[in-house]
């Protein structure tokens, strides 16, 4: 927090000297006047009751995708969006059908496991073998070549806690890519423990891969606790046997839509603010903050906007496809939006959970900062700290927009230190929202969106 | 918390004029050794990490219950008790062998449940029918008679957290009895909110039963968060279809032991202060709440005194067989040592989590209780407060004692405030136990037996 403390001091003089210049005294009622709305109105906390309930969980290709893209429709309509459209999406199609498992010996006990997306399956009865252990994956990397012969490979690397989830890159490699480090050492099972904080016993899934030329074992995460269980039998000194069933299939390649909405701009509606979060979300939960928070906030965001003031420019809000997946939907969009991407003046998802947001960090070039300052100035009485560094990322999904244009790119920093509590698991669900909270990140959004929008010049990327 | 400072005003004075008669200032010396010991020593944390890692769940009749037993007897025997030996329990056998379910409509979503112990099968493809909620087992139980007429009943009862678990008794009764009350109305299965303060997905198992002359439908109970999800369903107005799949079956009759073990008084051993937990658990965890740790902390408790002075009387540590199916490893006990209960000076069970014992209570004779202030005087330093009620429960396994004499039985009051969010579900695993806190409670066991062995009379019940 200090590092943020000396931005916001260095950064303090050029705030005030410009502060009249870019915003007149009618904007920045209206900009208080978004603020309050949002922090005063259920809206939000309404959209991703909704979401979660009526549709529940929204794995790409399912019923409930189609579900959800009819939803969002809907919603977008009654939300009064001047326009509301689909727009194609291509993903590889998988789908988990069950999944269990069990410690056999030394003696019998339920094993809590999910499959990592894309695993194979196991034959109908399971795989039985006895377990090796490796505390990391560069520990798995570096065995012999039959270390892990007619075996299961287990790596028990445990994740990290941090504001902003800073352990789960470390963390996630072992997901990506274990399976097939496992394979090379002659493993027939791939078990890893969870990229999860949680002391709970859910199991964490998410994306995995395999190579060509390597062949494919069944890979799953277990719940912490069941990690801690089997690295305590382990190190006791005798085999430990375990059974592990996954029934999956490949379905090759599905579809679906990114679902968009826009309050058109009053002046250069070409120009737009872009918005939004996925709609997808594992199959395990009902994707509450993972990424219902998102859909929900932004979709809340542009309605408050549009309740007290068009801005110049468009606010668009995107819900994109199939992210768990690969940032689908957003490969797809930024190939469609390809030669119009300068376009966007501004661009934020928002996809880490509906814990308060703690700070605002831009990605733009140097020209454009004195609006990034005038809206940090708008965030602060939200308790939002100013990153001068200009580096933002902006969320997952801008990545495919930003490897094809250089768009000007917004982070609105979540506290992320419980996120991974319940990230990709079962336990996602929305009791796990608070509605103060989400609130708080509507208004951001909202205050971030109309400034962006309504600024006297259009901010551009670097 | 008010209430026990206020009891402690006014049995204190009395506590002081006692002091030194009853007990010598070399038995004082060894109470505050014993004390000492115990909270410095890791024994029950490691005894406990053993039985709920090298054999977890055990659920009786099962082999794991069969190789608990066999752990327990090299237990005692490893830590150098006198006497080990076991005693024959009979109770009715009843095994899951698998459940799930999910939401059918408005949208497919899975439902985290567990059959209640006892619950008959559905057939293979489960059971599919509307939701019809009730919010209380009464207003089930007023219902019309064909109110849920081939529908699932889901009664939505909440229970309440409090420190000692006062939420539980009236939550319970829908688990007891709810399938008999919904079968009663029509409906061809039961769903409950889970007896549980967890906002995690876990469902509550427990034991459950039905009535003669009334079909016995399929009895489970859903975690918190879809609790909450099917209700903000029906509210919406629209029929909510469920499909519930629970195979299970009733055994007849099993069988298996309540493990003993003895440190023989130097005096009068015939007389004995008896400890304990029950050593079977639930399925669906490690047990390592219930009742792991009640095993744990009472068999250190008794080696902690042995190892620094053998008291008068026995201390008999008994852990119990099949408590969780209905107190039938506690009702043999009584049963075969029917004559000779009076040779009990003090008894007191841990079966509460491995929270901090905050107050001692007796249950005794008027001509004891100069004994019992005594030994609350040397629990105080354990920061244990003394409630002067007279009127302690004792644990679950001493009803049957209770029933059959009138034995002096104490409650080392244990903080209950989060059992409730771990108990009988898949989560009771060993990670929740601090183990700072179950030195507590080993010292304040180890103190208050030795004690009681080593007054100067015996204690008698009322």
């Amino acid at each position: 927090m200090k590092k943020l403390l000396i931005s916001i001091a260095l950064t303090g003089l050029s705030l005030h000297a410009s502060a009249e210049a870019l915003f007149n005294p009618t904007q920045l009622k209206q900009v208080a006047e978004i603020r309050q709305q949002a922090m005063q109105s259920p809206l939000a906390y309404e959209i991703l009751t909704s979401l979660t309930t009526e549709i529940g969980p929204r794995y790409p290709g399912t019923e409930n995708d189609k579900l959800a893209v009819k939803w969002a429709q809907d919603k977008f309509n009654h939300l009064g969006f001047d326009k509301v459209w689909l727009e194609p999406a291509n993903f590889p199609d998988w789908r988990r059908y069950s999944e269990s498992g069990k410690i056999i010996s030394p003696s019998e006990q339920p094993l809590h496991l999910t499959a990592l997306g894309n695993s194979v399956s196991t034959p109908k009865s399971g795989i039985t073998a006895d377990v090796v252990i490796f505390e990391t994956l560069e520990e798995l990397k570096a065995a012999p070549a039959n270390a892990a012969k007619d075996k299961i490979v287990f790596i028990n690397y445990r994740m990290n806690r941090d504001i902003d989830g800073n352990g789960y890159g470390p963390a996630v490699q072992a997901r990506n890519s274990g399976a097939v480090e496992a394979a090379k050492k002659g493993a027939i099972g791939y078990m890893m423990r969870s990229v999860s904080t949680s002391h709970h016993r859910f199991a964490h899934t998410g994306g995995s891969h395999y190579q060509e030329g390597t062949s494919k074992i069944p890979t799953v995460a277990i719940a912490n606790p069941d990690a801690d269980q089997v690295a305590r039998l382990i190190a006791l000194g005798n085999p430990v046997k375990v059974n592990i069933n996954v029934q999956a299939e490949d379905l090759g390649q599905g579809s679906g839509f990114n679902v968009i909405g826009q309050f058109n701009g009053a002046e250069t509606p070409e120009q737009y603010v872009l918005i939004g979060g996925h709609l997808d979300s594992w199959d395990l939960g009902t994707g509450a903050l993972d990424d219902g928070a998102g859909v929900a906030l932004t979709m809340a965001a542009a309605k408050f906007i549009n309740s007290v003031q068009r801005p110049k420019r468009s606010i668009r809000v995107v819900l994109f496809a199939a992210e768990e997946l690969g940032l689908w939907g957003a490969k797809d969009y930024a190939k469609a939006h390809k030669k119009e991407l300068s376009n966007i003046v501004a661009a934020a998802e928002s996809d880490f959970g509906a814990d308060v947001v703690y700070a605002f960090e831009s990605n733009v070039s140097a020209a454009s900062l004195p609006i990034v300052r005038e809206i940090a100035k708008q965030l602060a009485p939200l308790n939002i700290e100013y990153i001068g560094r200009n580096k933002a990322g902006g969320g997952p999904d801008l990545i495919p927009l930003k490897n094809t244009a250089s768009i000007p790119v917004f982070s609105l920093h979540q506290d992320g230190t419980d996120y991974f509590d319940y990230h990709h698991t079962a336990d996602d669900t929305l009791d796990k929202v608070d509605p103060a909270k989400l609130q708080q990140n509507a208004a951001a959004y909202a205050v971030f969106a109309f400034m962006a929008a309504d600024a006297p010049y259009a901010i551009r990327g670097k």
